[in-house]
């Protein structure tokens, strides 16, 4: 199939998508997803790279109030234990921040990786264990960047004690949770990262992060 | 910032970027990228999300012909290696399979992930320590949609010993190498992953990736 550039409309929305999505936590209205969109989201992400055609990836559609509600205490505990890890103002600040979407959203989907869907030796993973892992987070940013397209927020929350959402969920212990995503159509997005509007971190010059040659060597035609 | 769905022809763009996205490993072109479309994918990576907005990657950009030269054998002491894992046929495909374009790509972009980007408490990494890599890769999921839309074939090398790449970029020790990945322009792009046509393994069906509710509960509505 042809592998030229799209057309310079096309392009920009891939780019629009890109630079326009966000981080939700609290900008979830209640309406929920259509059945059609929900899988063309599933399939989006089904479409990712992976490791040695792994697929390590699963999908566990969430939309029942009483397993959110339980999701919601586990953060809350974990977020606690977080909040104590800061300092100082970065601590008062850290507990002004929303960080989750758990009741708000509509839907949420937890992305799992199953390290054995294709056998003890994988091609690409044979020097590398995360790979795997790295192909299920390939689904997750396919998933996010089509819901941009689709008028949907996203938020990938972190703050869980493993065990709680495996306990909350039933995953075998061999499976690796790598994501509970929040999902719900969102009225208004951010123009920056919340975090950076929030003042708790800026973005970085991306010329800082760039090396030519090697690590360390400043990229030369910047 | 408004956040509603893309007019249809700009959701199909998305959606075809994700849908015909490759892993390229043979369909180089020598062709240089110009440096500002090398820096519109530089921008797209620079744009993912980041557990607590560290924006942990850096990019290595290789253009040189020793250096890649150097990385080739690195990858071909590791695949021979990898290559004795497989038994029987499977072992004869293996070795039938090109797995890289590190010569052919005339540009490399290794992308690494600085786990003390933004000091030893990062907001979201506290519970799963994984997240900066996680973040890493968002970035090059970016990267790899921004390169099929701009007509930019991309294949992730990830068949190397650690230290070899390492010691060939200069890399410290506490910084974690992600991908090397290999850029370039492509003629033509494979209709499914190469892997599937070459025979190594094939699609799964979604639906049996897909749980309702909780893990290995089949998802009711389809």
């Amino acid at each position: 199939m042809p592998a030229g550039p799209f057309a310079p409309a096309a392009r920009e929305a891939v780019y629009r998508a890109i630079h326009t999505r966000r981080d939700v936590r609290d900008q979830f209205l209640p309406d929920p997803l259509p059945e059609d969109l929900v899988l063309r989201l599933l399939q989006a992400a089904h479409a990712a790279p992976s490791v040695g055609f792994m697929q390590p990836w699963s999908f566990i559609l969430i939309r029942d109030g009483e397993t959110k509600a339980k999701a919601h205490a586990a953060f809350q505990r974990a977020n606690d234990e977080a909040a104590a890890m800061f300092a100082g103002e970065q601590q008062a600040l850290y507990r002004n921040l929303k960080l989750e979407g758990l009741l708000k959203a509509p839907l949420s989907i937890v992305v799992t990786s199953d390290p054995d869907r294709a056998g003890p030796v994988v091609l690409g993973r044979t020097h590398n264990p995360k790979m795997d892992l790295y192909s299920t987070v390939c689904a997750v940013q396919n998933l996010w960047l089509a819901a941009r397209a689709e008028g949907v927020g996203v938020g990938w929350v972190s703050i869980f004690r493993d065990e709680d959402v495996r306990a909350l969920l039933g995953i075998p212990q061999r499976v690796e949770i790598v994501a509970w995503l929040c999902l719900g159509y969102v009225g208004d997005l951010y123009v920056e990262p919340e975090l950076a509007i929030k003042g708790w971190r800026q973005r970085l010059p991306l010329e800082d992060l760039v090396f030519e040659g090697r690590w360390g060597d400043a990229k030369a035609s910047e």
